[in-house]
């Protein structure tokens, strides 16, 4: 996804080593950690880390410890978020949860939790009260964006905006710290620090959006997941509750009628709905939302002098684009 | 327990300010936290961090957020415990986990573990690193020992040196942060926080297996717990152990028999176990133990150069003489 390979590598490198580097005992507390890092991953946020740093002219490995414990705190709240979900695969594999069980995943999800401010705790200690504080900020916001996400659950009336509060939480936080913290060790200035983060909230909104989208109009061989599974679970999503409220009369009745409906089958249900998005063309409606934070992530980055843009630029784009 | 009234009394105002100034929202994330430090305790590891930090003439001010941190940490890993455990009751009250419900006892569990860390980072910059490794060595110590905890409650053979191992890292590592935190924040030299965390390690070993005895021979109007509760549990504290190496013959076979029995009544096998441990004498065997610890402690505390250890000193000695 038009992440450069070096940062990549050394994403990677660096995951292996923090693996390598793991006490063996006790093995309950640590192989499911491993078991979890070795499941893979885009390491966007760390990557998007890194470039920030390189781009502001930064020392990347100044910004290793924050962007290794970003990716370390992103899979712990998968494990305990696989909990909660009750789910049983993650990225095509048993979660932490269902290959061991409650206590291990709940346990091992604190651990990988605590270590990740270990590394962070690795950042030159010049950076460090600052990447803390950022560090600290998102984590409560995904917590927070968590708490409402299951609220919304059972929730009658969730607005758009109720919606789009919850994921700016839940997942464009830590995309936003990400690249605030990026620019913070490269010594950039407050206001680029926060043009940064403008930058990291717009791209992480977008990526959440988009995760709606190829839930729905995706490819499953490209995803790697089930196409419509949010429908199916009668999630929440942008598009639903889009599709919510532009529908009038009978179309309205008929997605009331398949929300929550398990006379049908899944797959009767998720031919259904996609036909009720493509009439009232949600899809659009999502495009134009994505293009909105597109143009705002591309806005800041503009703003910001430095001749290094061009990367972070393409990657911007290629969020919009992506297929998986 | 010889904790002076002014350390206590800062220790709690800084607790409820922490209260008042959570978020309302969301609700079910905060009032569990809210619902949780309400039930009070002993703030027995804040107020030796404090009385530390005062010991070596540092500014009590500027371990104050270390303390708290120390404080929330231990409350978070009683919220999730307590998932673990399945236990119903916390300080006589209900727990988060039975109040509310699995998940909101994760989420809000973790959100609290995060809130620690956000209570550390308040730290002046200077001793931050130091601090932060510390907290985060204890914290991980900590998950390591519930780990090995759950794992010996499986487990057959289980030895003194094992157990003993076991509570070093689930109770003296936070006891020995604790106090090796102060003593940072105080600026004292390596050598004299070195000695300062053995005192704390020593004081956490005595806590606990002033914990194992007075779970047997206390009195229930004084700990507010049910007496016996660890023999109706078969949880291999010291006591147990102790008595299962040195139990002969007809004594041994009996205890066996008694270890899991479902068949007499919870009243009859506390009665018949406490036999057994008075007849073998472990209760002074484990008294012996606590002496050694206390003396350990004593012997670090006296070879600092302070005139201020009174107050230390004696808190040590009512650790050992605790009936609650």
């Amino acid at each position: 996804m038009n992440i450069p390979d070096a940062i990549q590598k050394r994403v990677k490198q660096e995951i292996n080593l923090f693996c390598k580097h793991l006490p063996e005992e006790p093995n309950d507390l640590y192989e499911p950690i491993r078991y979890m890092l070795s499941l893979g991953g885009k390491n966007l946020r760390s990557s998007l880390l890194l470039l920030t740093c390189k781009m502001l002219g930064g020392k990347v490995n100044d910004a290793i410890p924050a962007a290794i414990a970003i990716e370390l705190f992103h899979n712990f709240t998968l494990i305990h978020d696989d909990i909660t979900d009750n789910s049983p695969l993650r990225r095509g594999k048993p979660t932490v949860y269902k290959k061991w069980n409650l206590n291990v995943a709940l346990l091992s999800g604190d651990a990988l939790l605590i270590k990740s401010y270990q590394e962070l705790n690795k950042t030159p200690a010049k950076y460090l009260p600052a990447i803390f504080q950022l560090f600290n900020e998102a984590a409560l916001k995904v917590c927070e964006g968590q708490q409402f996400d299951m609220n919304y659950e059972k929730q009658n009336k969730v607005t758009i905006d109720d919606y789009l509060n919850m994921i700016s939480m839940k997942t464009a936080a830590l995309f936003s710290s990400s690249m605030g913290m990026g620019a913070i060790v490269a010594g950039t200035s407050k206001s680029d620090c926060n043009k940064m983060k403008v930058v990291g909230e717009s791209l992480g909104m977008l990526f959440q959006l988009k995760d709606d989208m190829l839930d729905v109009f995706g490819e499953s061989a490209q995803t790697g997941k089930q196409i419509g599974g949010d429908i199916i679970q009668d999630k929440k999503t942008f598009l639903l509750l889009k599709a919510l409220e532009l529908a009038r009369g009978k179309t309205k009745a008929e997605l009331i009628v398949l929300i929550g409906n398990t006379e049908i089958s899944p797959a009767e249900k998720v031919k259904r709905v996609k036909v009720i998005y493509e009439d009232i063309g949600v899809e659009e409606i999502a495009n134009k939302q994505m293009e909105m934070y597109y143009a705002k992530a591309k806005k800041s980055l503009v703003s910001i002098k430095t001749p290094e843009k061009g990367i972070l630029l393409a990657l911007t784009g290629a969020l919009l684009e992506r297929k998986k």
